[in-house]
């Protein structure tokens, strides 16, 4: 009995000291990187059919060459027609697209053409077998290259053939201006705009004393 | 000469018809998916030194087991920390630390150690073999089950073990609330901060018509 108080006494010291330690608490497996994406994937069925569904678990996962990574589950028909096509177009939402997004996200494409349903308008993709849609800001043209099957998610990772904007969004140097484009994050149980200008990256590091 | 004069004619309206059709422009090869996260990554090295880099080539990649995808390239040093411990934490920042976040994606690990240079504390994860930074709020701890090498980049992927996080960042049911967090979108050439409230996931899209 006297050996248990003391190692009662031990542990609840140890939690105690763990805590004033480092100040958080910890609330176990959770998805919170922030912000998260919230953009389109297109592809194409066996029968030529257009489809698209939101995808979150995405983004750039290499620099040379340039690829980005969608995850997806079998469930999905973008799944089958990914594994089919080998390609994929990623279509960047602004905020005027958040019910467009957010509907794209929760139907399934084996039961409706989603573009027909919402009144979208595909285009076959220059350098590869998927479709974009014409009314995203920004549509990047993507080849499969490598198949990674995690667990739930199968990963596609896609190298980045080209990228197609509104011109409306670019600044003088033909490059991507975010206060232009609006995009829109994901997470924290809310769709949220972007925000202020903070700090210029590789060079606010120089202000640190 | 006449062929050639034909050819140039379709070829010239093939051009402007798609043009016409959907109105965007291309701008070759880019990695414009909005937002971007801007996180820290932690691993020890073989000597037991922390270290700290910041990685935008990073998100989520799978639900179950809920799993983290990082890439880094050979040449850093937490490359080499998470190839030898399979582990890593993903420290989220907040506006506050954008000067530390742009330091630590600048200065290399293999020159400093950059926790005492910036006067940051690393704690040891509870359920990995990779330190956390106390000062970030949300440290999201992995351990590697799959490696991926695809280019210029290894991805490294972490299956999540466990959240820590700073109470003061969490709503009434116990979850990140974003507009506590003040999180940092990375891209389009700056640092920006989380926007306005736009809508409810799951939900908004039924307001389409």
């Amino acid at each position: 009995m006297k050996l248990l108080l003391i190692l009662c006494y031990f542990a609840i010291n140890t939690v105690i000291a763990q805590n004033v330690d480092h100040g958080k608490i910890s609330i176990g497996k959770t998805s919170d990187i922030f912000p998260k994406p919230a953009v389109v994937i297109g592809s194409y069925g066996k029968d030529g059919m257009p489809n698209i569904m939101t995808a979150s678990w995405t983004g750039i996962c290499n620099s040379k060459p340039l690829c980005i990574a969608v995850s997806l589950r079998p469930a999905t028909l973008s799944y089958h027609n990914i594994t089919e096509n080998m390609a994929f177009t990623v279509n960047v939402p602004n905020e005027e697209l958040v019910k467009v997004v957010d509907y794209v996200g929760v139907k399934s494409g084996h039961k409706m053409n989603k573009f027909e349903k919402l009144g979208l308008t595909p285009i076959k993709a220059d350098s590869v077998n998927a479709p974009f849609v014409k009314e995203f800001p920004i549509s990047i043209e993507c080849k499969v290259i490598k198949i990674v099957d995690i667990g739930s998610h199968r990963q596609f990772i896609g190298e980045v053939m080209d990228t197609k904007v509104d011109p409306s969004i670019l600044n003088e140097k033909q490059r991507v201006d975010v206060t232009k484009l609006l995009p829109i994050s994901y997470g924290g149980n809310g769709y949220y705009g972007i925000g202020e200008f903070i700090a210029k990256p590789w060079s606010v590091f120089k202000e640190l004393k």
